[in-house]
This record gives structure tokens, C-alpha cells and sequence, in this order.
């Protein structure tokens, strides 16, 4: 059964990256507050140099939830010592999630390493990686969200590329969890296109690994390979069909808006893209 | 087992749009025959105004063997007399195919219709209309090679985006064929990234659809979404894999270099572009 959002923006998160990184974080998490959004995602660059305790204490008094902390540094590394220092690094970002409450840790893997056509030798590393985390993320009671990025994204963001690739690796690392600490985030942007979402959102549900829900749409034409992305509303998928799909499959957490957008929308005031987001998550999602 | 391509040109093929559609078709025929390929696809734009019984003649005085045609009419209509318009202009295409003698007239299916948001629409009518195509290219005696396109072109050019699903449509259409007539075509550009892409080629090779074999290379970082594909060697698949796993998999047609490229190769003479082509097949590819 899928939620009405009309009226119920505590339903929806902002990411924000959505603002393109220009003000300062409690700024920021104000003007989503005053919007009336329910939630926000940030980035660990928010909390650099702001303090992780500081600005969760500030998005606490705020009243928002945090429905995700983005994200982990690129997993694959071209020696061992630089994947430990990549793997320390994303312990640390854990903890930060752990410190803010986060709804889940998203992992956004990384793939070949400079110089290398050696993809599956990626994905490798990425399991690897990734059940270092798990261990930590079980002792700091986070939950880990593998993001599948589009496959346009394979050769240099994420080795991980459909939603039923990510779940392969958290039922391998994570077999039969009554509870799972390793999950997906979907992203309409990069899972809209794929012909086995069906199956795989329903496959996701049914084992409780729905940990997060990402909206912006795909413009056409698109100009940019990452930061050209649209307004829900504004583009090509059909955001209610999606939406619908991962809550028939047992998504209860929230709608978490996230638009790379350098062409467009982060040139425009804060507060304008708020509430046209609010405006398209009631009509169009 | 997978074929040598050093001094073995013969069982490789240039498609025209290698070299940017610049000089006359006669020419370009020329050229790739004198460079030593032992085959080449041409687009339909080739034919038009040269009438393709002529530029068979041309093509078969110069001893090459046509990999394929390339390509459909977007098949996915707003109406169903635009529908009928273009499954006719596809049978025309197919019977031009036939002229040339191509080993598959490649598909490229088209998606969404402008102002759409349905990709199971679209879906459902590329699985009709290739039904229908596929009745015409019985009679006509030529083989239909779906090309399944990389996922960034799901909006706008392709809403068959991954090799198991044009696989799922081939079988649904044709099942249990000795001598199928529907398969696929692979080209590196379009399949590298998926996951599911081992098992997609066993499946494809042992049911006789592995129709044509398309190479060029991903560039990192790509600059634009249609024409910055890379000459084979200069970007980040790792070819030489990909080809053992078709060859192993039964492929035994044609090497057919496709690189569409308007910021480089289709700025340099077609002699050059021709000559570096050969040089990279025969040691990276």
C-alpha cells in the first residue's frame, strides 16, 4: 500500500546535496526544518570541520530525523595499504552515522582504480570492504546501505550497478538476518531503467533490506554525466510507479530528495528549491 | 577457444559510422577493402540516394563480407498509424539486408515517445513490432540482431538495456529455433559493465542468437552521451576478456569496429582512423 504525501512532508527527507553545498550546514538545516521536510541527509562534508556531535545536536533540536549520512569513500584501492586507509576512513564516517542516528550509512562503492580494466578484480575489493564494515557496523548499531549507482557510473563511482547485483552481496555477507544491518538504497535515478526492478525491489523487501529511497528525475536531454539531474516532474520517470513498487514491496522509511543539479537547481535560493520539491513530492511522487 | 587477430583482418569489420559519414560510400568501401578488413556494416544513410543494389555490387567487387545493417527505425509510436509507418519503414530496411546479403539487420529499438513516461509501454511495443519484423525476416531470409544499448539511452533511444532482457525477448518470440532468426548484438560499448554479463553470453551462444560483435572502448571521463566512444585500447574495458567470453561462448562472425566519436577519430582522415583500428585489434583487443 503505498503512503499519500499530500500534506505529509514528515514523510520526506531533503539530501543535501539537493542545495549544492553553498551555506552553512545549520543554515541549512533550518531552512529544511522551516520547509516542513521531516528529515535530512548530509553529506559528511556538512560535519567536517562543524563537529559530528554539533550538528546532529542541531538537527535533533530541529525536530528531523536523519534518513541517511552520505557517503563512504571509494572502496577499491591500487595496494593494501591505501584499501586500509579507505577502510579506516569509512569506519570513521560510520561512526559519525552512529553519532547522528542515520537511518542507514550509504555506501556508494567506487570502482577501477586508475589505470586498471580490471572490474570484477573492483568488485572484489568491494565485498571485501564491505564486510570489514559490516563488523563495525554491527558493534555501532548502524545499518549499511548499499546505493547501486546507474551504470554509466561503472568505470569510475560504482562497480555495484543494479539493484539485484547489490542484493547479491548482502545476502552473501548477510545470510538469512532476521534483522540486517546490510541493505540498498534506491535511487529512482540510477534503478529507473532496469527491466528487473520488480523482481528485485519485491526480493529486497521481502528480506527487510529496503534502507533507504532516493527521488530526482531523468532529463532529456541529459548535458552532464553527474550533475544534470532533474526536479521530480521534470523528466522521464514515472516517480508514482516507482514509489509505489518499493512501498508494495515494504519500504516504511522516508522519501529522501537528492538532486545533483550545477546547471539549475543550485543556482537558485535555497529556500525556492525547497519548496518546489515540496510542491513536486505531493503532486508528481 | 578464442580467435588471433594478429595478420587475421579478414575476421574484422569496419561500420561506417567509424568514420563519420564524411566521404561517399564508394570511397569509404574502398578504403576499408585497402586497409585489408575482410568486412563492413554500413547505416541505411549509405544506401540512401545510391541504391542499395548498387553499393552491394560495390561492397562484394571489393571482397567484403557486410557484419550487418544498421540499423531500425525507433519502433515505439505515439499512434498506431505512426506504429504501421515505421514497422514499414523497417521492413524496407530489412529487404535492403537482404540486397546487401548482411550477416543481421541490427535493432536498436527506440523507447520512450516524447512526452511519455512509460517504459513498459515502450517495451510492449518493441516486443509487437519485432514479432512482426520477425515473420518479414523469415521470408526475406535475413537475421534480426537486437541490440541491447547501455542504460544511459533508456530515455531516448533504447528500452532494451541489458542482454538477458533482449535474450527474454528473442526466446519469447522465437522459441526452440534450430536456426534462430531473432538474436542479439553485442557491442563492448553498450554491455561491459553487467554484472550479468557471463552467463548472458553462455545463454546467448547456446541458443545459436549471437548474431554480431560490436567493439570500441569507454573513455573516463566521457564527455558527451552519444559521440565520445573511444578507439579500443584508449579506454577502460578490458576487451581481450570480453571477446574470449563470446568467442567462447560460439560467436565465430566478424570484429566489427563501431566507434562513434566527434571530438577525435571522426576529425582525423579515415585512412588514419582505419590504420589504428587495425594496429588495436590486432594487439588489444
Amino acid at each position: 500500500m503505498m503512503r499519500s504525501l499530500a500534506g505529509r512532508l514528515d514523510l520526506c527527507s531533503i539530501n543535501t546535496a539537493t542545495l549544492g553545498h553553498r551555506e552553512p550546514i545549520g543554515r541549512i538545516v533550518d531552512a529544511v526544518a522551516a520547509a516542513g521536510f521531516g528529515g535530512i541527509a548530509p553529506w559528511r562534508r556538512d560535519l567536517a570541520g562543524n563537529g559530528a556531535g554539533r550538528v546532529a545536536r542541531r538537527i535533533a533540536d530541529a525536530g528531523l530525523r536523519v534518513s541517511g549520512l552520505c557517503r563512504s569513500t571509494f572502496m577499491p584501492a591500487a595496494g593494501r595499504a591505501e584499501f586500509a586507509r579507505r577502510l579506516d576512513d569509512n569506519r570513521r564516517a560510520l561512526d559519525e552515522a552512529a553519532l547522528l542516528g542515520a537511518d542507514a550509512f550509504v555506501i556508494v562503492a567506487g570502482s577501477l582504480v586508475p589505470g586498471s580494466r580490471d572490474l570484477a578484480g573492483a568488485r572484489g575489493q568491494v565485498a571485501e570492504a564491505t564486510a570489514c564494515l559490516l563488523d563495525h557496523a554491527r558493534a555501532s548499531d548502524v545499518r549499511l546501505a548499499l546505493e547501486p549507482l546507474h551504470p554509466m557510473y561503472a568505470a569510475d563511482r560504482s562497480c555495484l550497478n543494479t539493484l539485484a547485483q547489490a542484493l547479491d552481496l548482502a545476502e552473501t555477507l548477510e545470510p538469512e538476518a532476521a534483522s540486517p544491518r546490510l541493505g540498498v538504497a534506491v535511487d529512482a535515478y540510477h534503478v529507473w531503467w532496469d527491466p528487473d526492478l520488480p523482481p528485485s525491489l519485491a526480493r529486497a523487501g521481502a528480506s527487510g533490506r529496503l534502507f533507504a529511497f532516493h527521488v530526482c528525475d531523468w532529463l532529456v536531454p541529459t548535458r552532464d554525466f553527474l550533475t544534470d539531474r532533474g526536479m521530480m516532474g521534470d523528466g522521464v520517470i514515472d516517480l508514482a510507479a516507482l514509489r509505489r513498487m518499493t512501498e508494495e514491496a515494504g519500504y516504511d522509511g522516508l522519501v529522501e530528495v537528492e538532486i545533483f543539479s550545477a546547471l539549475d537547481w543550485w543556482r537558485r535560493p535555497a529556500e525556492e528549491t525547497l519548496r518546489v520539491a515540496a510542491e513536486r513530492l505531493q503532486s508528481v511522487c
